[in-house]
């Protein structure tokens, strides 16, 4: 869906429906802003009591308009937001801002409104943002339909939340840094996401977009539209709220959202290219770096600091961060120690002790080294820089030199310069900013724009994969069997099995299948908890002891006799994979068996996946080092394991009806993979289909 | 030691050594920082030259003083730097402030030369601060010997980097948080980070400890001034710098620190209770909230927000960081929905849904409901509030009387409330402060901010235990044997083992042991790297095989088989110790066997440590599950882990040659705990040895 959406962002005209002269009420505030763009559209003011308003006469009715309005704001009670809308539509509006709250939000009833109303608003060919939503700001067209004030600048922002919209603006300002484009989201009840960032992407003045969201809707067209604006050259920065439990609930009362699990996100952005960040702050000074340096290329980091303190401070953070710090070389050594004192630090970090203070102009020689040298892929400068105009205003004209030198030095190498000051409002710091270079107020911030700029170097996104039509006919029942049928069919080999009702029929197959045996009680979720799986039964007595305790505790619906596994010649994994309402599905792999709980190591993709992306999954667990052959063990057939996982992924992507299935464990062993345990859950409908 | 610092931080004359004209020189600034305390004691100006300097006549030199001064600061270059402390002693002073550096910092030569001068500092009975520090100020003696403005307030300072200082005295105005006393520590020739604290604790106006360090000193008469500040109702704050390779190279050329593990400082910190921060943001973050908070006595959260975006956001990372945002009971949800609109989120997150826009005094009504549920053991508020007077300044009045009245909730309550908003430099941010509500300027702020008040009412400080005296000769060599031996006198329950040179020896040992056995090859010194280890080990043939390979591949000194262990049946963990230069020996306990570097999952804590003790640390590991008996397996013996590990820690204590000494694996199972390896490293005196 590619829609005009000029009318929104630059009509010829804008109608305020319900301007007020109410300070306490939104209509005042969006008609004093719609007022702002009075010189470039008609701006026509609407209360149906008529009288004046900011200084102008309020037309009672949209049809008492001297000319179409383009674009109408509805900022009404919600009992006349319908009314509101279809009077809109009748004079010809081709878009609709709905401020109106107490609709989608509300409940199924509200929902239902909602969906009739945006049925008429497509019919009639135009479009509508919210509602429950705080309007829109447009730099370039001078439309600002928001309460507050907000900076210019190249960030496109997309947000659900108006408030934290505000804190980013009020963050952003700070930075020196501004917007193209505000969009407050509401409900999404017509315009999603997906189709905004498509809009942003091919909006010249917007070079980066910022998402603050709570519901994804269509997930998939969301990724899509991101990794399209990523691969333009746009970064976008994503702030999702709603992943644990009771940030849901709070969502949920907020937007009507229906959100999304954080494995479902992490998932999107991996295959979209989406760098995300946790906080207002963090989405400023990942956007800060994105938007000044270009990408690091590697994790080698030299820190520059006049001082030890700040230096020692970074490196340990930096380090934690998994950025390396590495020894300089000699040459490069050499080459600082000849322009710094002698008691300077050379080897990284660098510190100049008392060099800078000396002379600010060694800051610029040191970090032109650093960034010429070809032994790292970005430099951080963090402390004083910036202060000496502070401490002495004489300094001030040798700093700001120093300044433009540390932009050139940046510049000239094409790596990244980071600087961090504890005086982030200073001239120095304005002058980098002015040049391109990100200046951060603290540590922190450093480190976050620096992850943006690693990640963006040296991560390819994994891609936004289509979700199959479906092919086959629904499944019926979720038991063990059909979930092994299912998966074998796909291609997973399991432990060889029979199936048994009572003691002879478990003899006769633990005596075709071959001692020791595994016998597991079928109709439980978890088998392995509370008594439904006995391992290394050795002959006909252990396995009539194992099940007629089970029979007795437990009233299966019926066993399972199993070959014995190699399990001491290889490693548990988990593969599974979880249907999100928003996402679809999304394939899991991860630590199995035991330790799946206690190490919560788990990699995560939108599904399908191909064998190849399952095995860089399987190989960047933190679990990995045992795939390779820990200390003397062979190395485990990790393919073999990333084919199980990539057919599990499939079988998840063809139907919709499932909602999660996992084989846990998948044994892998140096000959292959097996899975030794199979389960399947359906949804109640056969599932909600993503697209 | 504790010694009269009365002459460091009020002396009744001061003379600054090197006073300058010059604004580029320390010696300037230190004079005019001097000079504001004049009126309270004599201040006289030296310099070689004479002169005037601001305004004052110089004195050649200390013995043209017309009083013995107190204080000395001696700002010269590090040549004439003896010389001029002996002068000062000569002349009376009974305290030394040595800025001068490139002594004790720039290599051997320099730590003698340091070390001659401090005995004879001490011989005078006077104290030394630095060298290679920035100076001293005290607050209530007036006493401003550092170049810098500094605020006042209850914060006791004491940094090893001036700029790092600086930073925190910025972050800490900017809350509205100021100092008691700055101690800049320079080298700590003399006067240690243990005595400042030692000090601070008894000095009245200081109300927290604050410290940045790369070198603990003597790190446990550190950590023991430091539990005994906390105990005193004194929170002490640590910012610890040189936990890394790349930091520990810039702390020792900064200030030639010795610096520790981030182990040790760990396990230094939870024995003393000390809050340990990475940032100086955290620092200053922790500090405001320690400074105006109750303890949380748990972990229990209450998240409130007026617009769903910043509770949705603030839950998440409440979740992430460990605390319990769980819903409210019907009751309360009850008295919230009767203040709030009908569209507000009652269940926490309590989203006000704009009740605060229409009525900001229901900010208060909501947080005394919470504080008061007796559901929630903090209440943090987040967003807007702040922000009503910034938007319209009518609405000033009543938003300050919603702060009082927020104070007056929290007061009552004795629970922390903390406050989070964009506006953290508002009227009612500022009168929130004033009365003892901590405000943020952003949400990690918040939460780092309640993570210290929660560690500080939910944990206990475990405190620093002596290292006792040695008691037998130091041992000779480290071999597999010797460290067997030396743990199993110690209490430690080994595998049964017998030593064999050849296949022989191999063969009868694995008879009289039963097979199946294992074999190890000596002299390596990890084992299982390499083919050093064989298991399972079913009869003569494979012993044969087995012994001939590692024979000819490793070329062994010898060899030991052992009864196989049932390691099916329990876990693997490491138990162990390792000596800090600083902090002595300090024992550790974590997951074993293959898993103890994939899960990275160890906990620490000052040796010796009781059983108790251990067994609290093996049970806080993220692994603790399994040795709950997860899945059905039977619970193992955690009680005969955690002697082994007291046992291992014991042995470390009572012999310094030993720099770090492992069992690993120590297979815990049902029945008790049993170690499969040993491995000792002395120190270099003890002389290194695989084994």
């Amino acid at each position: 869906m590619t829609r005009d959406l000029r009318a929104l962002f630059d009509p010829r005209s804008v109608a305020i429906l319900g301007a007020s002269n109410d300070p306490a009420k939104w209509g005042h505030w969006l008609a004093r802003g719609a007022l702002k763009g009075a010189e470039r559209r008609s701006v026509f003011l609407v209360n149906r009591n008529g009288g004046e308003i900011l200084g102008l006469t309020a037309y009672r009715s949209l049809s008492d308009l001297p000319e179409r309005p383009e674009l109408v704001v509805v900022s009404v009670p919600a009992a006349g937001f319908e009314a509101a809308v279809d009077a809109s539509l009748a004079v010809g509006a081709r878009a609709l801002v709905g401020i109106s709250a107490g609709l989608g939000e509300s409940g199924a009833a509200g929902r239902a409104r909602e969906r009739a109303v945006v049925e008429r608003v497509r019919s009639a060919g135009a479009v509508l943002l919210g509602p429950n939503c705080l309007g829109v700001f447009d730099a370039g067209s001078g439309l600002d339909l928001s309460s507050n004030e907000v900076p210019s600048g190249p960030i496109g922002l997309v947000s659900q939340s108006g408030n934290l919209a505000l804190e980013v603006g009020l963050l952003a300002e700070d930075l020196g840094l501004g917007f193209s484009r505000f969009v407050s989201l509401g409900n999404q009840a017509d315009l999603e996401a997906a189709e905004l960032v498509e809009e942003l992407a091919g909006h010249e003045p917007t070079r980066l977009i910022a998402l603050y969201l709570e519901d994804f809707r269509d997930g998939r067209a969301f990724a899509r539209a991101a990794q399209a604006a990523v691969e333009a050259g746009k970064p976008v920065v994503l702030l999702a709220g709603g992943g644990t439990e009771a940030s849901a609930r709070a969502a949920r009362s907020h937007t009507g959202a229906l959100v999304s699990d954080l494995a479902a996100v992490e998932a999107a952005c991996a295959g979209a290219g989406i760098e995300r960040v946790a906080t207002p702050k963090e989405l400023v000074d990942a956007a800060q770096a994105l938007l000044a340096s270009p990408a690091a290329r590697g994790r080698r980091l030299a820190v520059v600091a006049d001082g030890g303190g700040h230096s020692v401070i970074a490196a340990d953070l930096a380090d934690a961060a998994g950025l390396e710090l590495t020894p300089l070389a000699a040459g490069t050594r050499e080459r600082l120690a000849q322009i710094l004192p002698a008691t300077a630090a050379t080897a990284n970090p660098v510190d100049l002790a008392g060099g800078g203070e000396q002379d600010v102009s060694s800051f610029a020689r040191t970090v032109a080294v650093l960034l010429g040298s070809g032994e790292v892929d970005a430099v951080l400068l963090t402390g004083y820089f910036g202060g000496y105009a502070v401490y002495a205003e004489e300094l001030r004209p040798r700093e700001l030199e120093a300044a433009e030198a540390l932009a050139d030095a940046a510049a000239e190498s094409g790596r990244p310069l980071l600087v961090q000051t504890m005086y982030w409002q200073s001239p120095a710091a304005a002058a980098l900013r002015a040049r391109g270079v990100p200046v951060f107020r603290d540590v922190e911030g450093a480190l976050r724009g620096l992850g943006a700029l690693v990640g963006q170097g040296t991560e390819t996104p994994a891609g936004v994969p289509g979700v199959p039509d479906r092919s086959e006919p629904p499944l019926g029942s979720a038991g063990y069997w059909e979930a092994r049928d299912l998966l074998a069919v796909a291609g997973v080999p399991f432990a060889d099995a029979r199936r048994a009702q009572g003691l002879d029929e478990a003899l006769a197959a633990a005596e075709e299948l071959g001692y020791p045996v595994v016998l597991k009680a079928l109709g439980r979720l978890h088998k392995s908890e509370g008594g439904g799986v006995a391992v290394g039964l050795a002959g006909p007595a252990a396995v009539e002891a194992a099940l007629s305790q089970m029979a007795s505790e437990l009233k299966p619906s019926g066993y399972s006799v199993e070959r014995t596994a190699p399990v001491a010649e290889g490693v548990e994994l988990l593969v599974g994979a979880r249907r999100d309402p928003r996402f679809g599905p999304v394939a899991l792999v991860g630590a199995g068996g035991l330790y799946a709980e206690v190490l919560a190591d788990v990699r995560v993709a939108l599904a399908p996946v191909s064998e190849h992306h399952a095995e860089t999954l399987l190989r960047s667990l933190r679990a990995a080092p045992l795939l390779q052959g820990a200390r003397d063990r062979p190395p485990l057939d990790v393919a073999a394991a990333a084919r199980a996982a990539a057919a599990v992924s499939r079988v998840a992507a063809a139907r919709p009806e499932i909602d999660e299935v996992e084989i846990n464990p998948l044994l892998v062993t140096p000959e292959g993979a097996v899975g030794l345990d199979a389960r399947l859950v359906l949804g109640q409908e056969g599932g909600e289909d993503a697209g």
